[in-house]
Protein backbone atom coordinates (compact mmCIF):
# COMPACT_ATOMS: atom_id res chain seq x y z
CA UNK A 1 0.00 0.00 0.00
CA UNK A 2 1.46 3.63 -0.94
CA UNK A 3 2.40 5.66 2.51
CA UNK A 4 0.07 8.70 2.49
CA UNK A 5 1.65 11.95 2.25
CA UNK A 6 0.30 15.34 2.75
CA UNK A 7 2.22 18.49 1.18
CA UNK A 8 2.54 21.87 1.06
CA UNK A 9 0.88 22.81 -2.46
CA UNK A 10 -0.13 21.17 -5.06
CA UNK A 11 1.26 18.01 -7.38
CA UNK A 12 4.08 19.90 -9.67
CA UNK A 13 5.14 21.94 -6.44
CA UNK A 14 8.78 21.27 -5.15
CA UNK A 15 7.11 20.03 -1.79
CA UNK A 16 6.01 17.54 -4.31
CA UNK A 17 9.21 16.59 -5.83
CA UNK A 18 10.50 16.05 -2.08
CA UNK A 19 7.40 13.56 -1.64
CA UNK A 20 8.57 11.91 -4.63
CA UNK A 21 12.43 11.21 -4.19
CA UNK A 22 11.81 10.48 -0.45
CA UNK A 23 9.34 7.94 -0.51
CA UNK A 24 10.37 6.96 -3.83
CA UNK A 25 7.24 7.34 -5.78
CA UNK A 26 5.30 5.04 -3.90
CA UNK A 27 3.30 7.49 -2.37
CA UNK A 28 -0.98 9.08 -2.26
CA UNK A 29 -0.06 12.57 -2.63
CA UNK A 30 -2.67 14.97 -0.08
CA UNK A 31 -2.67 18.60 -1.45
CA UNK A 32 -2.87 21.61 1.08
CA UNK A 33 -3.04 25.02 0.65
CA UNK A 34 -1.09 26.30 3.87
CA UNK A 35 1.26 24.65 6.45
CA UNK A 36 -1.54 24.93 9.04
CA UNK A 37 -3.81 22.86 6.98
CA UNK A 38 -0.92 20.17 6.27
CA UNK A 39 -0.55 20.16 10.19
CA UNK A 40 -4.30 18.96 10.81
CA UNK A 41 -3.84 16.59 7.91
CA UNK A 42 -1.69 15.00 10.49
CA UNK A 43 -3.29 15.52 13.55
CA UNK A 44 -6.29 14.24 11.85
CA UNK A 45 -4.68 10.99 10.52
CA UNK A 46 -5.48 11.54 7.26
CA UNK A 47 -2.02 11.09 5.82
CA UNK A 48 0.87 9.07 7.64
CA UNK A 49 3.54 11.83 6.72
CA UNK A 50 3.89 15.48 5.59
CA UNK A 51 6.63 17.24 3.90
CA UNK A 52 7.40 21.16 4.99
CA UNK A 53 9.98 23.35 3.80
CA UNK A 54 12.06 24.51 7.19
CA UNK A 55 14.64 26.75 5.75
CA UNK A 56 16.36 27.70 2.44
CA UNK A 57 19.85 28.29 1.58
CA UNK A 58 19.03 32.36 0.79
CA UNK A 59 16.14 33.04 2.65
CA UNK A 60 17.35 31.23 5.94
CA UNK A 61 14.80 29.74 8.17
CA UNK A 62 10.74 29.96 7.84
CA UNK A 63 10.40 30.50 11.51
CA UNK A 64 6.40 29.74 11.26
CA UNK A 65 7.19 26.49 10.52
CA UNK A 66 9.21 25.82 13.35
CA UNK A 67 6.72 27.06 15.77
CA UNK A 68 4.14 24.83 13.94
CA UNK A 69 6.22 21.60 14.17
CA UNK A 70 7.36 22.74 18.30
CA UNK A 71 3.03 23.89 19.11
CA UNK A 72 2.09 20.52 17.70
CA UNK A 73 4.24 18.18 19.34
CA UNK A 74 5.27 16.95 15.99
CA UNK A 75 8.43 14.69 15.03
CA UNK A 76 11.32 15.49 12.71
CA UNK A 77 11.79 11.76 10.93
CA UNK A 78 13.90 12.99 7.63
CA UNK A 79 15.36 15.53 5.88
CA UNK A 80 15.75 16.20 2.20
CA UNK A 81 17.17 19.26 0.19
CA UNK A 82 16.25 20.38 -3.26
CA UNK A 83 18.10 22.86 -5.68
CA UNK A 84 15.71 25.19 -6.58
CA UNK A 85 15.39 26.49 -9.87
CA UNK A 86 12.78 29.02 -10.57
CA UNK A 87 11.25 29.76 -14.43
CA UNK A 88 8.72 32.45 -15.26
CA UNK A 89 5.59 30.98 -16.92
CA UNK A 90 2.55 32.36 -19.03
CA UNK A 91 -0.11 31.20 -21.29
CA UNK A 92 1.32 29.68 -24.46
CA UNK A 93 1.85 32.57 -27.06
CA UNK A 94 2.24 35.53 -24.44
CA UNK A 95 5.77 37.40 -24.27
CA UNK A 96 7.02 39.22 -21.37
CA UNK A 97 6.07 42.66 -22.47
CA UNK A 98 2.44 41.13 -22.06
CA UNK A 99 3.01 40.41 -18.82
CA UNK A 100 1.52 43.06 -16.05
CA UNK A 101 1.46 40.63 -12.91
CA UNK A 102 3.72 37.48 -11.66
CA UNK A 103 1.65 36.11 -9.04
CA UNK A 104 3.86 33.02 -6.90
CA UNK A 105 4.91 32.08 -3.42
CA UNK A 106 6.37 35.25 -1.21
CA UNK A 107 9.81 33.28 -1.32
CA UNK A 108 10.09 32.57 -4.71
CA UNK A 109 9.58 36.18 -5.45
CA UNK A 110 11.99 37.42 -2.64
CA UNK A 111 14.40 34.94 -4.68
CA UNK A 112 13.34 36.30 -8.26
CA UNK A 113 13.63 40.16 -6.88
CA UNK A 114 16.58 40.99 -9.32
CA UNK A 115 15.17 39.25 -12.73
CA UNK A 116 12.35 41.53 -12.21
CA UNK A 117 14.06 44.92 -11.35
CA UNK A 118 14.85 44.88 -15.17
CA UNK A 119 11.08 45.13 -16.00
CA UNK A 120 9.55 47.82 -13.73
CA UNK A 121 5.87 47.23 -15.73
CA UNK A 122 5.23 44.09 -14.05
CA UNK A 123 4.16 43.73 -10.91
CA UNK A 124 4.84 41.14 -8.19
CA UNK A 125 1.78 39.88 -6.27
CA UNK A 126 1.96 36.99 -3.09
CA UNK A 127 0.47 34.14 -3.87
CA UNK A 128 -0.03 30.57 -1.77
CA UNK A 129 1.78 28.55 -4.08
CA UNK A 130 4.09 28.48 -7.19
CA UNK A 131 2.51 25.41 -8.88
CA UNK A 132 -1.06 26.14 -8.08
CA UNK A 133 -1.07 30.01 -9.66
CA UNK A 134 0.31 28.16 -12.65
CA UNK A 135 -2.35 25.52 -13.09
CA UNK A 136 -4.98 28.93 -12.07
CA UNK A 137 -3.41 30.56 -15.22
CA UNK A 138 -4.45 27.98 -17.52
CA UNK A 139 -7.48 26.69 -16.27
CA UNK A 140 -9.09 30.17 -16.43
CA UNK A 141 -7.12 30.91 -19.48
CA UNK A 142 -5.81 34.67 -17.82
CA UNK A 143 -3.79 36.54 -20.38
CA UNK A 144 -1.31 38.79 -19.11
CA UNK A 145 -0.48 37.12 -15.70
CA UNK A 146 2.78 35.20 -15.33
CA UNK A 147 3.55 32.34 -12.28
CA UNK A 148 7.10 31.33 -10.96
CA UNK A 149 7.21 27.85 -10.51
CA UNK A 150 9.13 24.77 -11.52
CA UNK A 151 10.11 22.83 -14.98
CA UNK A 152 7.66 19.97 -13.67
CA UNK A 153 4.72 22.55 -13.14
CA UNK A 154 5.42 24.01 -16.83
CA UNK A 155 4.91 20.90 -18.00
CA UNK A 156 1.76 19.67 -16.01
CA UNK A 157 -0.17 22.62 -16.58
CA UNK A 158 0.97 23.64 -20.53
CA UNK A 159 2.61 26.38 -19.42
CA UNK A 160 5.04 28.15 -21.51
CA UNK A 161 8.47 29.36 -20.23
CA UNK A 162 8.96 33.00 -20.90
CA UNK A 163 12.95 32.78 -19.26
CA UNK A 164 14.47 29.93 -17.01
CA UNK A 165 16.19 29.71 -14.11
CA UNK A 166 15.42 33.78 -13.21
CA UNK A 167 16.58 33.16 -9.34
CA UNK A 168 19.27 36.00 -8.16
CA UNK A 169 21.60 33.30 -7.17
CA UNK A 170 21.88 30.33 -8.93
CA UNK A 171 22.76 27.89 -5.97
CA UNK A 172 19.92 28.28 -4.32
CA UNK A 173 19.16 25.02 -2.02
CA UNK A 174 16.08 24.52 0.15
CA UNK A 175 15.46 22.19 3.02
CA UNK A 176 12.63 19.96 4.03
CA UNK A 177 11.67 17.76 6.80
CA UNK A 178 9.97 14.84 6.88
CA UNK A 179 7.26 14.80 9.66
CA UNK A 180 5.09 12.82 11.86
CA UNK A 181 3.12 12.70 14.81
CA UNK A 182 4.97 10.20 16.52
CA UNK A 183 9.31 9.84 16.85
CA UNK A 184 11.21 7.93 14.20
CA UNK A 185 11.55 3.85 14.60
CA UNK A 186 15.49 4.14 12.91
CA UNK A 187 18.08 1.59 14.42
CA UNK A 188 20.77 3.99 16.46
CA UNK A 189 23.54 2.85 13.74
CA UNK A 190 21.29 4.70 11.19
CA UNK A 191 20.82 7.86 13.45
CA UNK A 192 23.33 10.70 13.15
CA UNK A 193 21.51 13.51 13.33
CA UNK A 194 19.11 15.34 15.22
CA UNK A 195 16.83 18.65 16.25
CA UNK A 196 16.57 19.93 19.39
CA UNK A 197 14.99 22.27 21.46
CA UNK A 198 15.58 24.72 25.02
CA UNK A 199 15.84 27.23 26.20
CA UNK A 200 18.80 29.08 28.44
CA UNK A 201 18.05 31.20 31.93
CA UNK A 202 18.96 35.11 31.31
CA UNK A 203 22.29 34.76 32.89
CA UNK A 204 25.52 35.70 30.88
CA UNK A 205 27.22 32.95 28.92
CA UNK A 206 24.47 30.74 29.30
CA UNK A 207 24.20 29.57 25.75
CA UNK A 208 28.09 29.42 25.07
CA UNK A 209 28.02 27.30 28.36
CA UNK A 210 25.36 24.53 26.42
CA UNK A 211 27.24 24.82 22.67
CA UNK A 212 30.42 23.61 25.18
CA UNK A 213 28.75 20.85 26.49
CA UNK A 214 27.60 19.88 23.16
CA UNK A 215 31.74 20.25 21.51
CA UNK A 216 32.71 18.44 24.09
CA UNK A 217 30.43 15.93 23.32
CA UNK A 218 31.57 15.69 19.81
CA UNK A 219 28.38 16.86 18.08
CA UNK A 220 28.56 19.39 15.20
CA UNK A 221 26.24 22.05 14.87
CA UNK A 222 24.86 22.47 11.93
CA UNK A 223 21.47 25.04 12.53
CA UNK A 224 20.59 27.77 15.52
CA UNK A 225 17.91 29.18 15.51
CA UNK A 226 16.41 31.81 18.39
CA UNK A 227 12.82 31.92 18.33
CA UNK A 228 10.77 34.06 20.75
CA UNK A 229 9.08 32.93 23.79
CA UNK A 230 5.50 34.01 23.01
CA UNK A 231 4.40 33.95 26.50
CA UNK A 232 7.92 35.77 27.66
CA UNK A 233 8.28 38.99 25.59
CA UNK A 234 11.66 38.68 24.35
CA UNK A 235 12.95 35.50 25.96
CA UNK A 236 13.96 32.98 23.43
CA UNK A 237 14.00 29.17 22.68
CA UNK A 238 17.06 27.75 20.73
CA UNK A 239 16.19 25.01 17.78
CA UNK A 240 19.86 23.34 17.22
CA UNK A 241 20.23 20.76 14.78
CA UNK A 242 23.69 18.88 15.25
CA UNK A 243 25.29 15.97 13.36
CA UNK A 244 27.76 13.10 15.20
CA UNK A 245 29.31 10.10 14.19
CA UNK A 246 28.53 8.20 17.17
CA UNK A 247 25.16 8.04 18.41
CA UNK A 248 26.30 7.26 21.94
CA UNK A 249 27.85 10.71 21.73
CA UNK A 250 24.36 12.64 21.30
CA UNK A 251 22.98 9.99 23.87
CA UNK A 252 25.84 11.76 26.41
CA UNK A 253 24.69 14.81 25.02
CA UNK A 254 21.22 14.42 25.64
CA UNK A 255 21.67 13.84 29.69
CA UNK A 256 24.07 16.84 30.07
CA UNK A 257 21.51 19.07 28.25
CA UNK A 258 18.28 17.93 29.80
CA UNK A 259 20.01 18.95 33.25
CA UNK A 260 21.10 22.19 32.17
CA UNK A 261 18.47 23.45 30.20
CA UNK A 262 15.05 24.32 30.54
CA UNK A 263 12.09 22.61 28.42
CA UNK A 264 15.10 20.57 26.88
CA UNK A 265 13.03 18.82 23.88
CA UNK A 266 14.06 16.51 20.85
CA UNK A 267 12.16 17.84 18.16
CA UNK A 268 13.67 14.57 15.93
CA UNK A 269 16.47 11.85 15.78
CA UNK A 270 17.29 11.19 11.73
CA UNK A 271 19.47 10.49 9.20
CA UNK A 272 21.83 13.52 7.63
CA UNK A 273 20.46 13.99 3.93
CA UNK A 274 23.29 16.56 3.12
CA UNK A 275 26.52 15.11 1.48
CA UNK B 1 14.43 72.12 10.53
CA UNK B 2 12.31 68.69 11.15
CA UNK B 3 14.03 65.04 10.57
CA UNK B 4 13.06 63.96 7.76
CA UNK B 5 12.13 59.92 8.44
CA UNK B 6 11.07 56.92 5.99
CA UNK B 7 8.52 54.30 7.35
CA UNK B 8 7.44 51.51 6.19
CA UNK B 9 3.83 51.97 5.08
CA UNK B 10 1.54 55.32 5.39
CA UNK B 11 0.79 57.09 8.04
CA UNK B 12 -1.71 55.67 11.04
CA UNK B 13 0.77 52.30 10.78
CA UNK B 14 3.03 51.19 13.91
CA UNK B 15 6.07 52.43 12.39
CA UNK B 16 4.39 55.78 11.93
CA UNK B 17 4.23 55.52 15.63
CA UNK B 18 7.64 54.82 15.88
CA UNK B 19 8.72 57.54 13.89
CA UNK B 20 7.02 59.95 16.20
CA UNK B 21 7.82 58.59 19.29
CA UNK B 22 11.28 58.56 18.53
CA UNK B 23 12.10 61.99 16.96
CA UNK B 24 9.14 63.54 19.20
CA UNK B 25 7.05 64.44 16.96
CA UNK B 26 9.47 66.59 14.60
CA UNK B 27 9.46 64.93 11.47
CA UNK B 28 8.77 64.71 8.31
CA UNK B 29 7.35 61.11 7.14
CA UNK B 30 8.53 59.66 3.84
CA UNK B 31 5.49 56.55 3.39
CA UNK B 32 7.42 53.58 1.84
CA UNK B 33 5.14 50.78 0.46
CA UNK B 34 7.84 48.66 0.71
CA UNK B 35 11.55 47.50 3.00
CA UNK B 36 13.36 47.38 -0.47
CA UNK B 37 11.80 51.09 -1.19
CA UNK B 38 12.50 52.18 2.63
CA UNK B 39 16.17 51.22 1.47
CA UNK B 40 16.85 53.27 -1.42
CA UNK B 41 14.96 56.25 0.06
CA UNK B 42 18.06 55.88 2.65
CA UNK B 43 20.78 55.26 -0.11
CA UNK B 44 18.84 57.78 -2.41
CA UNK B 45 19.56 60.52 0.36
CA UNK B 46 15.93 61.25 0.19
CA UNK B 47 15.64 60.81 3.93
CA UNK B 48 18.75 61.00 6.57
CA UNK B 49 16.84 57.74 8.77
CA UNK B 50 14.67 55.17 8.64
CA UNK B 51 12.48 53.43 10.73
CA UNK B 52 12.54 49.65 10.04
CA UNK B 53 10.26 46.43 11.86
CA UNK B 54 13.32 43.97 12.97
CA UNK B 55 11.56 41.20 15.43
CA UNK B 56 8.85 40.47 17.03
CA UNK B 57 7.76 38.76 20.12
CA UNK B 58 5.85 36.33 18.75
CA UNK B 59 6.76 35.66 15.13
CA UNK B 60 10.69 35.85 15.26
CA UNK B 61 12.86 37.80 13.02
CA UNK B 62 11.62 39.87 10.59
CA UNK B 63 14.61 37.83 8.29
CA UNK B 64 14.56 39.39 5.06
CA UNK B 65 15.25 42.76 7.05
CA UNK B 66 18.70 41.24 8.46
CA UNK B 67 19.71 40.98 5.28
CA UNK B 68 19.21 44.13 3.62
CA UNK B 69 20.69 46.17 6.31
CA UNK B 70 23.85 44.06 6.25
CA UNK B 71 23.97 44.27 2.08
CA UNK B 72 23.26 48.03 1.96
CA UNK B 73 26.13 48.70 4.61
CA UNK B 74 23.58 50.21 6.32
CA UNK B 75 23.72 51.66 10.54
CA UNK B 76 21.34 50.97 12.93
CA UNK B 77 21.25 54.15 15.51
CA UNK B 78 18.83 53.08 17.43
CA UNK B 79 15.89 50.82 18.36
CA UNK B 80 12.25 51.50 19.97
CA UNK B 81 9.80 48.95 21.15
CA UNK B 82 5.84 49.37 20.66
CA UNK B 83 3.34 46.99 22.40
CA UNK B 84 0.89 45.70 19.14
CA UNK B 85 -2.64 46.23 19.34
CA UNK B 86 -4.63 44.73 16.46
CA UNK B 87 -8.40 45.69 15.59
CA UNK B 88 -10.76 44.50 12.74
CA UNK B 89 -12.36 47.06 10.96
CA UNK B 90 -14.45 47.89 8.10
CA UNK B 91 -16.79 50.80 6.87
CA UNK B 92 -19.52 52.23 9.00
CA UNK B 93 -22.45 50.27 9.39
CA UNK B 94 -20.85 47.18 8.70
CA UNK B 95 -20.94 44.17 10.97
CA UNK B 96 -18.67 41.08 11.15
CA UNK B 97 -21.31 39.07 9.44
CA UNK B 98 -21.07 41.17 5.99
CA UNK B 99 -17.08 40.87 6.11
CA UNK B 100 -16.12 38.36 3.27
CA UNK B 101 -12.60 38.86 3.01
CA UNK B 102 -10.17 40.53 5.25
CA UNK B 103 -6.64 42.12 4.07
CA UNK B 104 -3.78 43.08 6.01
CA UNK B 105 -0.01 42.52 6.58
CA UNK B 106 0.99 38.82 6.77
CA UNK B 107 2.93 39.59 10.17
CA UNK B 108 -1.11 40.86 11.10
CA UNK B 109 -2.85 38.51 9.82
CA UNK B 110 -0.24 35.32 11.59
CA UNK B 111 -1.34 36.89 14.96
CA UNK B 112 -4.87 36.99 14.75
CA UNK B 113 -4.93 33.80 12.75
CA UNK B 114 -7.07 32.24 15.97
CA UNK B 115 -9.69 34.87 16.32
CA UNK B 116 -10.51 34.55 12.87
CA UNK B 117 -10.79 30.30 13.65
CA UNK B 118 -14.65 31.45 15.17
CA UNK B 119 -15.51 33.25 11.22
CA UNK B 120 -14.67 30.39 8.94
CA UNK B 121 -16.80 32.63 6.48
CA UNK B 122 -13.89 35.64 6.28
CA UNK B 123 -11.20 34.91 3.95
CA UNK B 124 -7.51 36.09 4.89
CA UNK B 125 -5.48 37.89 2.45
CA UNK B 126 -2.03 39.10 2.49
CA UNK B 127 -1.03 42.69 1.69
CA UNK B 128 0.93 44.93 2.01
CA UNK B 129 0.37 47.08 4.96
CA UNK B 130 -1.98 47.49 7.15
CA UNK B 131 -3.02 51.32 7.56
CA UNK B 132 -2.61 51.03 3.91
CA UNK B 133 -5.69 48.80 3.52
CA UNK B 134 -7.85 50.80 5.88
CA UNK B 135 -7.35 53.42 3.68
CA UNK B 136 -8.20 51.98 0.62
CA UNK B 137 -11.49 50.41 1.67
CA UNK B 138 -12.69 53.71 2.97
CA UNK B 139 -11.62 55.47 0.10
CA UNK B 140 -12.98 52.95 -2.43
CA UNK B 141 -16.18 52.30 -0.17
CA UNK B 142 -15.69 48.36 -0.29
CA UNK B 143 -18.12 46.69 1.34
CA UNK B 144 -17.88 43.09 2.93
CA UNK B 145 -14.37 43.58 3.04
CA UNK B 146 -12.15 44.17 6.38
CA UNK B 147 -8.65 45.48 7.16
CA UNK B 148 -6.58 44.53 10.16
CA UNK B 149 -4.95 47.62 11.76
CA UNK B 150 -4.41 50.03 14.76
CA UNK B 151 -6.71 52.56 16.45
CA UNK B 152 -5.17 55.51 14.91
CA UNK B 153 -5.63 53.63 11.52
CA UNK B 154 -9.37 53.73 12.49
CA UNK B 155 -9.66 57.26 13.16
CA UNK B 156 -7.57 58.65 10.45
CA UNK B 157 -9.69 57.19 7.84
CA UNK B 158 -12.85 57.06 9.36
CA UNK B 159 -13.08 53.07 9.87
CA UNK B 160 -15.31 51.37 12.51
CA UNK B 161 -13.86 48.64 14.61
CA UNK B 162 -15.70 45.75 14.97
CA UNK B 163 -13.22 43.86 17.15
CA UNK B 164 -10.23 45.22 19.24
CA UNK B 165 -7.61 43.61 20.08
CA UNK B 166 -7.91 40.73 18.44
CA UNK B 167 -4.19 39.25 18.40
CA UNK B 168 -4.05 35.76 20.16
CA UNK B 169 -0.86 36.86 22.26
CA UNK B 170 -2.34 39.69 24.10
CA UNK B 171 1.31 40.61 25.25
CA UNK B 172 2.79 41.32 21.69
CA UNK B 173 6.09 44.13 21.57
CA UNK B 174 7.52 44.93 18.35
CA UNK B 175 10.83 45.62 17.82
CA UNK B 176 11.61 48.41 15.55
CA UNK B 177 15.46 49.68 14.21
CA UNK B 178 15.95 53.55 13.41
CA UNK B 179 19.03 53.15 10.75
CA UNK B 180 20.87 55.12 8.90
CA UNK B 181 23.92 55.07 5.80
CA UNK B 182 26.14 56.62 8.82
CA UNK B 183 27.58 55.65 12.00
CA UNK B 184 25.98 56.76 15.21
CA UNK B 185 27.98 59.95 17.02
CA UNK B 186 26.86 58.86 20.08
CA UNK B 187 28.99 60.03 23.19
CA UNK B 188 30.87 56.17 24.14
CA UNK B 189 29.00 56.73 27.58
CA UNK B 190 25.62 56.41 26.64
CA UNK B 191 26.23 53.65 23.93
CA UNK B 192 24.99 50.62 25.98
CA UNK B 193 24.03 47.91 23.07
CA UNK B 194 25.40 46.87 19.53
CA UNK B 195 24.29 44.78 16.89
CA UNK B 196 27.38 42.62 15.48
CA UNK B 197 27.83 40.21 12.48
CA UNK B 198 30.73 37.33 11.88
CA UNK B 199 30.83 34.25 10.60
CA UNK B 200 32.89 31.41 12.20
CA UNK B 201 34.57 28.55 10.42
CA UNK B 202 33.04 25.01 10.17
CA UNK B 203 35.08 23.51 12.99
CA UNK B 204 32.98 21.81 15.98
CA UNK B 205 32.78 24.43 18.74
CA UNK B 206 33.65 27.98 17.37
CA UNK B 207 30.15 29.60 17.70
CA UNK B 208 30.25 28.48 21.23
CA UNK B 209 34.12 29.88 21.70
CA UNK B 210 32.99 33.39 20.42
CA UNK B 211 30.33 33.52 22.82
CA UNK B 212 32.34 32.40 25.70
CA UNK B 213 34.68 35.76 24.64
CA UNK B 214 31.83 37.71 25.23
CA UNK B 215 30.69 36.64 28.24
CA UNK B 216 34.49 36.85 29.37
CA UNK B 217 33.62 40.15 28.43
CA UNK B 218 30.81 41.33 30.55
CA UNK B 219 28.30 41.10 27.49
CA UNK B 220 25.17 40.16 27.83
CA UNK B 221 23.97 38.43 24.83
CA UNK B 222 20.56 39.97 24.22
CA UNK B 223 19.21 37.86 20.61
CA UNK B 224 20.77 35.88 17.90
CA UNK B 225 20.13 35.07 14.39
CA UNK B 226 21.99 32.79 11.95
CA UNK B 227 21.58 33.75 8.25
CA UNK B 228 23.20 31.90 5.37
CA UNK B 229 25.58 33.24 3.49
CA UNK B 230 24.13 33.06 0.29
CA UNK B 231 27.43 32.38 -1.73
CA UNK B 232 28.09 29.17 0.53
CA UNK B 233 25.04 27.13 0.71
CA UNK B 234 24.74 25.79 4.55
CA UNK B 235 27.25 28.02 5.49
CA UNK B 236 25.96 30.85 8.12
CA UNK B 237 26.74 34.10 9.66
CA UNK B 238 25.37 35.41 13.07
CA UNK B 239 23.83 38.62 13.74
CA UNK B 240 24.21 38.95 17.55
CA UNK B 241 23.22 41.76 19.65
CA UNK B 242 24.60 42.37 23.30
CA UNK B 243 24.11 44.54 26.37
CA UNK B 244 26.82 45.80 28.19
CA UNK B 245 27.53 48.04 31.04
CA UNK B 246 30.60 49.81 30.19
CA UNK B 247 31.80 50.75 26.32
CA UNK B 248 35.35 49.41 27.51
CA UNK B 249 34.13 46.34 27.79
CA UNK B 250 32.94 46.09 24.19
CA UNK B 251 35.17 47.73 22.92
CA UNK B 252 37.90 45.07 24.19
CA UNK B 253 35.00 42.38 22.92
CA UNK B 254 35.62 43.87 19.19
CA UNK B 255 39.63 43.70 19.38
CA UNK B 256 38.95 40.22 19.90
CA UNK B 257 36.55 38.69 18.20
CA UNK B 258 38.22 40.96 14.88
CA UNK B 259 40.95 38.50 14.87
CA UNK B 260 38.74 35.32 15.81
CA UNK B 261 35.78 35.52 13.60
CA UNK B 262 35.67 35.85 9.61
CA UNK B 263 33.65 38.87 8.45
CA UNK B 264 33.25 40.60 11.41
CA UNK B 265 31.09 43.72 11.13
CA UNK B 266 29.52 46.45 13.70
CA UNK B 267 25.73 47.22 12.74
CA UNK B 268 25.16 49.43 15.05
CA UNK B 269 26.41 50.93 19.07
CA UNK B 270 23.20 52.54 20.22
CA UNK B 271 21.60 53.24 23.51
CA UNK B 272 19.25 49.99 24.74
CA UNK B 273 15.46 50.78 24.63
CA UNK B 274 14.56 47.59 26.44
CA UNK B 275 13.33 48.69 29.92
Amino acid sequence: MNEKVAIQGIKGSFHHQVAREYFRDNVDILECLSFDILVDSLLDKAVGSAVMAIENSIAGSIIPNYALIDSNQLHIIGEHYVNIHHNLMALPGQEIKDIKEVYSHPMALLQCKRFFKQFPHIKLVEDADTAETARRIRENKLEGIGAIASKTAAELFGMEILADDIQTIKDNSTRFVIIQTQNSVLPEGEINKASVKFMTDHKRGSLATVLNVMSDCRLNMTKIQSLPVIETPWKYSFFVDVTFERYDDFKKAKSLLQIMTEEFKILGEYKNAKL
